[in-house]
This record gives C-alpha cells, sequence and structure tokens, in this order.
C-alpha cells in the first residue's frame, strides 16, 4: 500500500522532470490520483509509464501554449497543443466552467489533445460551482460498430455530474462499450474466458477469447447484438467521437492517434491529434440552486427506494461505488500492483528521482 | 394505403376540432406526420386516440400559453401550461435555436407538458440551421434501474442530429433499453415471446415473456444485464430524467404523468406534468461549416466503408434506416393497420369529420 501523498509526490515529480511546469505538473498529478482513488487503477499510475515513453519519443509537448482559437458567448474551440491530455482537458474544463458564468452554459470542444485518463475528473471540476459538468472522449480504435468487424471508435466514455443537496452528487462515469478495455487486458493476462457479448471474431460472430481483439476481432458497442440495441450503443459511441473530434478538428474514430509510444504515428490524419467535449451548465440558469438541490435529493432518495432485485441488497445511485472506494482508498491507501511498481522504479531511476518498491 | 397528403388533412381536422388554433394544429400534425414517414408508426396515427382522450377527460391545454418561465444567455425553461406535447416542444426548440443564434447554443428544458412523440423531430429541426440538434425526454415509468425490480424509468430517448455536407445528415434516434415498448405490445398481442434481455420478472430474473410488465416485472436498461453494462444504460436514462424532469421543475422518474386517458392522474406530483429538454448548437461556434460539413462527409465515409460483418451487407449510418422509409413511405403511402383506423373512424365521428376505412 503507498500512501496518496507519496504517489502525489512521485507522479508531481515525473511531470517536473520531463519538463513540465510546477503548475502543469500538479494538474496532470490531480487527475492521476484523483483516478486511484475513485478506483479506476486503470487510469491511475499504471498509465504514467505511457505518458513518460511518450515524452521520451518527442510525441508531447511538455510546455504547452493550451488555448482558445475559436470561441462564441457559450463555445470554444481549444488546441491543446500536444499537451499531456489531463493538462488541456482541465484548462478546456475551466474554460467550459468560465463560459457557463456568463452565457449559463459552456461548451468546448478539445483538438490537439492526449489521452486524458478518468472522465470523471473534468465533469466533477463543475460540482463546486453549482453547475452540471459533462466530459466525454474519443481513445484508441477497438470497437467496432453494428453489422461490422473494422475497429473504427474507442470505447469513448461519457461523464455527467449533477450537484445534489445533502446528498453527495449524481456522477454518471461510463465507457459507451459493454466493459471497459482493461477488463479484457486482465482476462487475457489471466488465460480466462470472457461471456460472449463484450467481443466478436473477425467475421463478426461473438467470441469467448478476450485477446481476440488483437487478431481480427474487436470490441461491441454498448448493448452487445443488434437484437438487444448495439445500434444505440454505436450511435451513442459515435455522438461522442464527434462532439470530440469532428467539432474540434481532431482525428476522429479510426484515425484516433495511439495513446502509447509502442504504436506507430498513424500515416494517415484527418485533424489534430486527440478529441475531447467538455460541457458545464449553471444550475441557476435553469432553477434556483437550492431548489434543483431539493429535487435532486429527492430523486435520489426516490431511486435508492426502488425495490432490489431477488440477491441484491441495494439500488446504487451513479456515482456510490466509486465514492465508497475513495474513502476507502483514502483512508487504506493505494494498492499498485508490484509490475507497475516495477515500470514506476524505472522511470524514477531514469528520472534521477525517488520511487520505493513494496 | 393513405396518402400522407390525406392523414395529414386528417389530423389537422381532429386537433382544430378540439379547438387547438391552425397554428398549433399544424404544428402538432407535423410531428404526428413525420413519425409515420419515417417509419415509426408507434409514435404516428396510434397515438391520436391517446391525445383525443386526454383532451375528453380535460387533462390537455389546447389553448396553452407555452413560455419562458427563467432564462440566461444560453437557456431557458420553459412551461408547456399542459399543451399537447408536440407543441410544447416544437416551441421549446424554436427556443434552443434562438439561443444558440445569439449565444452560440441554446439549452432548453420543458416542464408541464405531455408525451412528444417522436424525439427526432425536434433534434432535426436544427439542421436547417446549420446546427446540430438534440431532444430528449422522460415517459411511463416501465424500466428497472440496474439491481431492481421497480418501474421507474422511461424508456427515455434521446436525438442527436448533425448537418454533413453532400451526405445526408447524421440523425440518431434511440430509447434508453434495448427495445421500445411498442415491440414489447406486438410480441404480446401476437402471443409471442420474447429474446432474453429485453424484462424481467417481479424478482429480477430475465423473462421471454413480453406481458411480463403488467404482472410486477419490468423492462431493463440499455446493456441488459449488470454484466453487460445495463448499469451505463440506467445512467443514461437516469440523465436524461434529470435533464428533462428536475431542470426544469416537472415530474421525473415514478412520477411521470401517464400518456393515455385510461391511466389515472398520479396522486403524488413532485413537479409540474412531463419534461423534456432540448439543445442546440450552432456548428459556427465550432468550426466553419464549410469545414465542419466537409469533416462530416469524411466521417460518413470512412464509417460507410467498413467491413460488414459476415452476413450483412453494410454497415449504417444512424439515420439511414428511416430515410430510406421516408422515400418509400412518401411514395407509396402510410400502411395504417386496421384497429388503428378503427380508432381513426371513431374519433371523426365523434368531432364530425369525415375519414374513410380502408
Amino acid at each position: 500500500m503507498y500512501s496518496v501523498a507519496y504517489l502525489k509526490e512521485f507522479t508531481l515529480n515525473v511531470f517536473e522532470k520531463m519538463g513540465c511546469s510546477p503548475e502543469d505538473a500538479k494538474m496532470a498529478t490531480d487527475v492521476f490520483i484523483a483516478a486511484e482513488l475513485r478506483g479506476y487503477s486503470s487510469h491511475g499510475m499504471i498509465r504514467i509509464k505511457d505518458y513518460f515513453q511518450l515524452w521520451q519519443a518527442g510525441r508531447i509537448n511538455v510546455k504547452p501554449d493550451v488555448r482558445i482559437v475559436h470561441e462564441s458567448p457559450s463555445t470554444a474551440v481549444v488546441d491543446g497543443d500536444r499537451a499531456i491530455g489531463m493538462i488541456a482537458s482541465t484548462r478546456s474544463m475551466e474554460i467550459a466552467i468560465g463560459k457557463a458564468r456568463t452565457a449559463g452554459t459552456g461548451w468546448v470542444s478539445t483538438r490537439n489533445s492526449n489521452h486524458y485518463g478518468f472522465a470523471g475528473y473534468y465533469s466533477m471540476m463543475a460540482l463546486k460551482h453549482d453547475m452540471i459538468g459533462i466530459s466525454m472522449t474519443i481513445a484508441n480504435p477497438l470497437v467496432a460498430p453494428t453489422f461490422s468487424v473494422s475497429q473504427m471508435l474507442g470505447t469513448n466514455p461519457i461523464s455527467v455530474a449533477i450537484p445534489a443537496g445533502f446528498h453527495p452528487p449524481f456522477v454518471a462515469d461510463f465507457s459507451t462499450t459493454p466493459i471497459a478495455r482493461g477488463r479484457l487486458a486482465i482476462a487475457a493476462k489471466k488465460g480466462e474466458k470472457v461471456p460472449l457479448g463484450f467481443v466478436q471474431d473477425a467475421d463478426g460472430v461473438p467470441s469467448d477469447d478476450p485477446d481476440i481483439i488483437t487478431r481480427g476481432g474487436s470490441m461491441v458497442t454498448l448493448g452487445g447484438t443488434a437484437e438487444h440495441g448495439s445500434h444505440k450503443g454505436y450511435a451513442l459511441s459515435a455522438i461522442v467521437d464527434i462532439f470530440s473530434a469532428v467539432l474540434s478538428g481532431a482525428n476522429f474514430g479510426p484515425f484516433c492517434p495511439p495513446s502509447v509510444a509502442y504504436l506507430p504515428v498513424k500515416e494517415e490524419k484527418v485533424g489534430e491529434g486527440t478529441g475531447h467535449f467538455f460541457g458545464a451548465m449553471r444550475i441557476d440558469a435553469f432553477q434556483p440552486p437550492e431548489v434543483f438541490k431539493s429535487q435532486m435529493d429527492k430523486w435520489i432518495e426516490t431511486f435508492r427506494a426502488a425495490k432490489p432485485a431477488k440477491g441484491h441488497e441495494r439500488v446504487l445511485i451513479p456515482g456510490d461505488p466509486e465514492r465508497e472506494n475513495e474513502k476507502r482508498i483514502g483512508r487504506e491507501g493505494v494498492d499498485v500492483i508490484v509490475p507497475v511498481q516495477k515500470e514506476m522504479k524505472e522511470i524514477a531511476d531514469q528520472l534521477g528521482i525517488g520511487f520505493d518498491m513494496k
């Protein structure tokens, strides 16, 4: 177990040694640490190596000028200047929040960015401003549209954070596929099969082999099969793709740049870097905040009071599991698996900073 | 087969006889006819009886004052004044488009409305203004959150319409459940079973009985089972519910008023009537329209060129099937099933207008 403070210090050191300003290093670090705390270890320490290697390969800019290139009262297109995704995204969400302050809502489509990590970090930034926050991003193409076998879309997550009153906020954060990519990687490493409905083979036949996506197969969209509504997951994922990458001028769909240095930069470009989309809606642009929050409390109580299915004890509100993780991990510390510790140690050695393996 | 012009005339007559102004009658009629043309007969002629009976029961207002009750530069809350949902919704979307004209985007949350019919009608209103359109609504509670057996949410559809260049627009329009409610009604009427993954029984066990939702069962959210991501469909449906009903001050979740007169008005209210949410984003608030449209053409071509799965000939772009219906039905006419013709005849007789059964 590592203390949050220890991992924060380590991550800060890594980004500062890579050349980030102290402010930028802190910005990126906050997202990595928040991911570990919420229990999204797939977007925590395990991803530091990717950024370290992209930096070594000269594929990210550690002195970025993240800037607005086009705007209206409630919108902006932000050029991330090849920044670490967390930096381009935090600044983009700050711009969305600033727009919402004056226009009621703010909407930012960001290009020329990189992998932004944990989607919910950005949507939750809106909460303390009494705003609803929205965040979505494209990702490595691994997912086939309905009736197709081509890897055209990423797991394209969406997060929406909504303030409540005395209850904790509603925080939805979900990929537009049945499962996250990490789930397949873990099953493949363990040599386990996965249930049908997650992946398909090169002909489009459902498969239980988690590794099939590296051999001509693909992930499917939320819904699983056309009969069960996978075209709805496809539409949703396509909307994330268009809002994030076409509205901003990034590389959409299959052209999304790899988030890891061991995959080559794609030959064909249709835009600049990776794209995201952010939104902020001021509560009081719709309702007096105290009225809205009291209704949200009532909403949460109504849904918590739904009758559980047999074998289940309670009905969850989006954000419950992650908030429980946050409490537990904040108290107990972060469990970093040994292979990731080894990667962190290697990075530390190369940068001349300290890291203790446990 | 009925000609579109004939059904349009009939529907106009019905709403005018009910007391709607000619302008309002036309507004409502346009949505009903568009639904038939797009192949959504579940939101076409079959729904006229519901509005006729709600009117007879005094549960809708045919002289509504649909108005903004709160606003900011990019937002508004609209009170539908118990209007026919199509009238409250068309006016709300017009307000969203108007806001977008000056603020870049416009967002309207509408309360005190009724069933709004075909979601894609409102999102597509934005297209001719070179805007992206968004529309969503709550609906009769029939759907259980993940791990629950209580009917808490509607099939809560989302529609997003995005302009392209020489290609037809991208028009997604989907419920946040594996299937629409109508699909179950049809199977139940035919005495057929449905595949597992659409509904569950009173204990939460998957069921193949389409009628189970009237006997303690419920529909499930997109994803089908928790293992296959139904919590993502639940989150999505909850977002639609909160944007449409909590932001506006309508009756959220299980309190959504029935869209039919044979179900009683609910005793407990948490707001006013039914709620919807509309959005409009001006393309040129992000990109020069010609650049965006040319990228959308490229997007559409890229996805059309995805390799089809075995047994499939092509990969669809959201909106393709409905556009093909529109061409065919516009040419061939509208096939209205006999039970619906009978309802239309009864309405015509009661209102003293003409209707020919075929």
